[in-house]
């Protein structure tokens, strides 16, 4: 393909770009919240609105595959023999939107204020699958073939776990085999500034479950007869971590590397303010375990945090009880090379042996995900690079991610491949809290960045 | 008044025992749930339900009084000049009926099984409120008058700690003059056997909020740069108890007495199965600050316990965030000779130099109520030991309490009087909890020992 016919793709992208949020507009209402049951029927038509979607851009092969959870979407487009192929993952189920009354429009009306686009899933992550379903719309539409040989590979379960796309790309490793993954479920270091996933964070998430007396007793009759669960769980809790933020489940740091001098350099030219990032985040104070800074902590050390925790009576005004039970959702953020089976089992163990006299705790297994390391000297890897220093106009940074993306160590460990982490996200979009929002730049010119990206794999 | 006579009156309890319970079900039927905001309706309802029960007997002034909050009832019969004067306390607020799901029958309609009365309220304390009323009917209705002079005091915020009724006790010293104060708010220690309270646990009630950042977090774009406030709050309650249970604020034991060679033995020579007493409350063990038995325990030594705790994610499955804020409800039980202002200031500081970086923490008081102290030898107490003692057909216990009933320490200091805890409910009652009850051998012949304690009063 010559510049001259690349620029009339590109061209096709900014003169459709109002048709194309139009279209992400009705995706975004659909509540695809997949951790709930009541949402299943809107997880359905969620997969079918883009089996359409595929349909509509001229994919020749598109398919819905019902899982025992939420259906996978996949759509291929084979017919440029020789040229490599690229596999584009994307999901199309979103957090939960709760609580409601944060919301400043309604979470699943999408609503645009001063270029940034409001909804649930705007930038996690239909916005940003979406980036690339219209690159290859601009190509099928302007030639009426792409570039290279593309599978769309799209789930309903990552905000989940992905348990049922993990078993199909397993099930299904000659039909995923590919040369590299393509995923758009990251962040941009910063506004307009193109990054590249360097790292992941894995993930471990557990619940656990402190059980009292057969009910809620009357604090005044029974206080001091009995374990109090909620105390209990606290004191477990607060055995998690030390003061200065260190995991003390043993061998927790076992497996953890010192970042390179490289990396370290990375990071410490990264146009970053520290007290700006404070008053964004509108803390007092950052606070991570001691001795490394804020960057290094979200992009390269593991964390440990409650994510929920409830018992007893949280009602309006006092009620005394001694709760029955107390539940606590925690999880860890764990790196290269940590083993989330190897961390879920000692923190199983440790919980158990913290755990005070008087009460009995059950720790239910959640999710766990491989942390991943990118190779970045790859041919995709260095196309990327080109493809968003071309529609960004500024050098590319290379960074860790502290979010958890699964199914990049699936892709590596069932099919062999590695995966460009090109996400157009920026990091106060509120991702999985009220008002997630998008930047309409990063919508627009990710899908000329995609372009260019298919188009540039095409010349190896 | 004869022996014959008293016959009568008891004779009249006895045929009248069914009406008195179908009267005592249209009061319980009014979810007059103090603590919520939304049956406001249904306090004034109980208490204008209570000023006509209180007409119909035949009691020659009635007065429903206003408050800021729900309304107290008061009642006087003072036409035996020369007889002692006794204020009946009872409170007709209940506690919230949450969580619905476990209560086996309606918490809100009365339903008999076995010879006992479950629905909210019918221990604590609609129940024994109206075997006084009944007892006064009797003798309204057998013979025109009383033996003494009697006050009912009735009130709505017993639950949520009493503010207006203490105001209105403040107020009204002229009014609620009298020689005793009898409360049946307390419980017989096994069932028929009859029981008095020497003293009663103090309480200091507040909720401490946990503010981190702004909003939820995703916790891995974020986990390792902010203190996440659900991990603070389980830290900081961590370290408000050791592993003995023994609690950990500074000054927290400094007066609390330690129990006299009698009071030990007292409570050695009660009929208590520990291993029974674990079996009903669903526990692998009992579990209480080392060193003292479980009666010890919950008669006269304080308590710290979190009654409620909640922050984050709580819903089904798994939401990867970090709390924005975290919040927890605490409250401790004080003995004689413990000040419930101090314990409460002293909490506060020891909480917000407990609290770890990086968040802030409010301390939010919500009551406090001072412990209290019967003296076993005054009239009222013998007069009460006899009635008891003469309706039960047994020696009576007399026994620390571990709930709280601020409004007796209010009749000391205000009114300059001690209180009878003439109690008649069972520690297995659910007080509190879902399928609360009441027995109804105690309610029939708690009516008795009733109208046998004004009988006994008039004669001194």
């Amino acid at each position: 393909m010559n510049d001259a016919f690349m620029d009339q793709v590109l061209s096709f992208i900014r003169a459709n770009r109002q048709r194309f949020l139009d279209e992400l507009f009705t995706l975004l209402r659909i509540p695809s919240v997949s951790t709930k049951s009541e949402h299943q029927e809107d997880m359905q038509r969620c997969a079918q609105l883009l089996v359409e979607e595929f349909q509509n851009i001229g994919m020749p092969v598109v398919e819905l595959h019902q899982t025992p959870g939420h259906p996978i979407v996949y759509g291929e487009w084979l017919q440029a023999p020789g040229k490599p192929t690229v596999l584009i993952y994307g999901h199309y189920d979103v957090q939960p939107p709760e609580p409601l009354e944060e919301w400043h429009s309604p979470p699943f009306e999408p609503t645009i204020k001063n270029d940034e686009l409001f909804c649930r899933g705007s930038a996690d992550n239909k916005g940003q699958l979406f980036i690339h379903v219209k690159a290859a719309e601009a190509f099928l539409k302007q030639r009426g073939r792409l570039p290279i040989n593309v599978k769309f590979l799209i789930e309903g379960e990552e905000e989940v776990g992905g348990e049922h796309l993990e078993q199909f790309i397993v099930e299904n490793k000659q039909k995923l085999q590919c040369d590299a993954a393509l995923v758009s479920d990251s962040h941009m270091f910063a506004k307009n500034l193109p990054t590249l996933v360097s790292s992941l964070r894995g993930i471990v998430y557990l619940q656990v479950d402190v059980q009292g007396p057969r009910q809620d007793l009357h604090s005044g009759c029974f206080g001091g007869a009995v374990q109090n669960p909620a105390n209990a769980l606290a004191t477990v809790i607060a055995k998690l971590k030390d003061d200065s933020g260190r995991v003390l489940i043993p061998g927790f740091y076992d497996n953890v590397r010192e970042l390179s001098a490289t990396e370290k350099s990375m990071l410490a030219s990264l146009p970053f303010d520290e007290e700006e990032y404070r008053k964004e985040l509108g803390v007092k104070a950052l606070f991570g375990e001691s001795g490394f800074g804020v960057l290094t902590h979200v992009a390269a050390r593991p964390t440990l945090d409650v994510n929920g925790i409830l018992s007893g009576y949280t009602g309006e005004g006092a009620k005394t009880i001694i709760p029955a039970k107390a539940t606590a959702k925690i999880s860890m953020r764990l790196v290269p090379h940590q083993d989330p089976e190897e961390i879920m089992a000692a923190t199983e163990r440790f919980i158990q042996q913290q755990l005070p006299p008087g009460v009995a705790a059950t720790v239910r297994r959640f999710h766990a995900g491989k942390p991943y390391m990118a190779p970045l000297d790859s041919v995709a890897m260095q196309t990327a690079t080109k493809a968003l220093r071309q529609a960004f106009a500024k050098e590319v940074v290379y960074l860790g991610e502290g979010g958890s993306i699964p199914v990049v160590q699936s892709f590596k460990e069932q099919l062999g491949v590695d995966t460009v982490l090109m996400g157009f996200g920026v990091p106060d979009e509120n991702l999985h809290s009220p008002n997630e929002k998008f930047n309409l730049g990063h919508f627009y010119k990710g899908i000329e960045a995609s372009a260019l990206f298919l188009e540039g794999m095409a010349q190896h």
